[in-house]
């Protein structure tokens, strides 16, 4: 029992004093148990809006908000222990190929995800395109595959940061996302209550990603790795332009394709180049690696010699599903039609509006606007060009699969107005903004 | 219906931004239909606390709650119509002494009181303790009386500014109380609702009152004239001392032997004098005294003749009341026992800490801690001294009316805490600090 009331922290707040720790850990206790109501919460969050957090203070809510429900134990797993988190972008395919590549490197990688709203579907939506592959694994045999295999992606089948999905739910419906302690807190304090010893994070920035500049991004990454580290683990970001999709493909089965085909080696281009990159830092942090640079190197042998490709067939086989995949793309879901957007005119790609991609990915059936929505696996668009590219008029822009349920006349609306033209030459925008640590 | 958003709302202001009348307009329509929740309503006023309101977003804030619900037509009685509002102390029986007299002077008095928490009862716990008087008086009955005898005071029996009964409840449990604007419209637009002309506003500053010093007090009548004001109607306000209980007479019938005794022309003090000069400035506003120094002139003459208390009788039949209390105090509910609170030593009264006062007096049962407590109209505190009064150790400071239910030992425990003595001479605090028009 706490004999913190909530009128004594949000009249503090309400004035601009910082919050101590038995304040904040009474109103994370009052957020779990229901004993602070809804609008006290919500006026606590705007107060916090408005007035911001000190370093102390983002630290003690990441911690309260961690320590809220379950917290994983994998001490009894040998060796250094990994996660990576994505603030959340479209044609983002990273963890599928970071995850068994860094693995077959020897680091440990236990990635807990949520299923979350979005664009297209989540990594959790993505994997379950593979045909009996499962994502709700119990601790124990989450556990078990990690240590035996080397890595595994599932749900949050442990209640891990419940006080979150309260916190989720009111910023939601209040218009307090995006505040900066708000997103910290929330997504280090999932990751704290998942176990690892080493987080990288990749944070986006740009038209598909939830800050769009920079600037906010910096500031998003650089507060999320001070208090990370001040936690006790290690945490590295990286700033990642989300101003285009970062893969080719964009819907579930299909990005399980395109990651495939990194895997492989038959692909290249921007998503290998951040896929290896995410994954260097992870090696480094955990000593695996000397080096970003010797990391990158590392992971590109493991795609050369097939060992990363062979390492996600050994986790999609852990997890029940079926591992001929990795050989042959054919077998993952299709959809019955493809259809081409072709260029209105001769000129360079000046833009391609990430959200609006997304949107159109989301209409076609690849992504839920509410929980209960079902996801169509087979369905997506297949970029046919990027930023900078020169293309005549009548190229295809991009390609649609379509089911009998998809909104192709909503869909090509979308697309035809995402992509710009321009007679200039156009530079691409930098892949890799900036690096935090 | 409208299509302005609470997220829309919640975002601007968040940002210390400007609401515009439509999205004001939104908010109170939305807290009277419900259709924003209660997380979003207190998320709004956090905001609104921390970020204020302009002069324009109160006005806009006030008409809106007083045009949410029922609205008081008075316009078929002839005369001016005047009503008085008090923020609230102990011992402060004005409103029962100035509403008769004013009406004796030709002012038409419509008072609506709401019933509220506090020390001891409000005005209409305090009328009711006249055996027979009903407050719960319809529309057409309570506007025949204020036609015919030119005064009466009844409850909300219309539904005046519900949003403000909303909005209250969620103030009350979100530390969002204190706020001015917020104050500001709560106050003005039950007035406004209510239809009256002139308004005099009597702020209460010091220990016993919501605002503690004068100059916030100055500052909450200074906002609540102004806007008053821009709403077309004539307000003016005082700001009077609560640093000690107005009147000698604490509880409810105790208060109504008290205005009787001043109606009478038995009893002086100060709460006469502040009686007499917030009459005289609802006189002055209505245009029925040229000055406020003639409106004292013209409200003595009703106590010295007898009109006064004779309008105080009139108005206390037309309600079907028993007006012989009028003339025979012994008529009203009387306590069992009468208990002295001896002076401890000798010396000048330095102060009365009025806030503790009033919370002896609910412990012997003259106020109410939750709506649905009841009252004993019979018990009270009769104070036997004032500040800078000099007195001998033994000397009887104040007397208890109490009956077998009181709470007799906790209510001598708090006022024995409650009164300070001192060997210097003191002087008393000053009665009026400020009149603000």
């Amino acid at each position: 029992m706490s004999d913190i009331r909530p009128n004594q922290v949000l009249r503090k707040k309400r004035f601009g004093g910082e919050l101590n720790e038995a304040e904040i850990r009474a109103f994370v206790r009052g957020v779990t148990d229901g004993s602070w109501a809804d609008y006290q919460i919500s006026a606590l969050l705007m107060a916090i809006c408005i007035h911001g957090m000190s370093d102390r203070e983002t630290l003690a809510l990441t911690l309260a908000m961690a320590k809220s429900g379950d917290t994983l134990d994998l001490s009894d797993i040998p060796g250094v222990k990994a996660d990576k988190h994505s603030t959340g972008g479209v044609g983002d395919t990273t963890s599928l190929i970071l995850v068994p590549l860094t693995a077959a490197c020897g680091l440990k990688v236990a990635k807990m995800s949520g299923r979350g709203l979005g664009f297209t579907g989540g990594t959790l939506d993505k994997l379950e395109s593979i045909p009996g592959l499962n994502v709700n694994l119990g601790v124990e045999e989450f556990k078990a595959i990690v240590r035996r295999v080397g890595c595994a992606i599932a749900g949050q089948t442990a209640e891990l940061a419940p006080a979150d999905k309260v916190l989720y739910a009111l910023r939601d419906v209040t218009e307090t996302v995006d505040c900066l302690p708000l997103v910290v807190s929330s997504i280090l304090s999932k990751k704290l209550a998942s176990g690892c010893d080493v987080v990288v994070l990749d944070v986006k920035t740009g038209s598909g990603a939830i800050m769009d500049t920079p600037e906010k991004s910096r500031k998003l990454a650089e507060d999320m790795v001070r208090i990370g580290n001040l936690s006790g683990r290690r945490f590295s970001a990286l700033i990642t332009d989300m101003d285009q999709p970062l893969g080719m493909y964009i819907g579930n089965a299909l990005e399980v394709e395109e990651a495939i085909d990194v895997l492989a080696g038959r692909t290249g281009g921007k998503l290998r180049d951040v896929s290896l990159t995410l994954g260097a830092h992870m090696l480094r942090n955990a000593g695996i690696a000397p080096s970003v640079e010797a990391g990158v190197s590392m992971l590109e042998e493991k795609i050369a010699s097939g060992e990363g490709l062979k390492k996600f067939a050994e986790m999609i086989a852990a997890q029940g599903g079926d591992a001929r995949v990795c050989e042959d793309t054919n077998l993952l879901p299709k959809a019955a039609r493809k259809i081409d957007l072709p260029s209105p005119g001769d000129g360079y790609i000046a833009a391609i509006r990430t959200s609006e991609v997304g949107n159109a990915a989301r209409l076609l059936g690849a992504g839920r606007l509410r929980k209960e929505d079902a996801i169509d696996p087979a369905v997506g668009i297949v970029m046919q060009k990027r930023v900078g590219d020169f293309v005549r008029r009548g190229d295809p822009l991009l390609t649609l699969h379509a089911n009998a349920h998809s909104d192709v006349a909503g869909a090509m609306t979308i697309l035809g107005r995402a992509v710009t033209l321009s007679q200039e030459k156009v530079t691409p925008p930098e892949l890799i903004h900036a690096v935090v640590e």
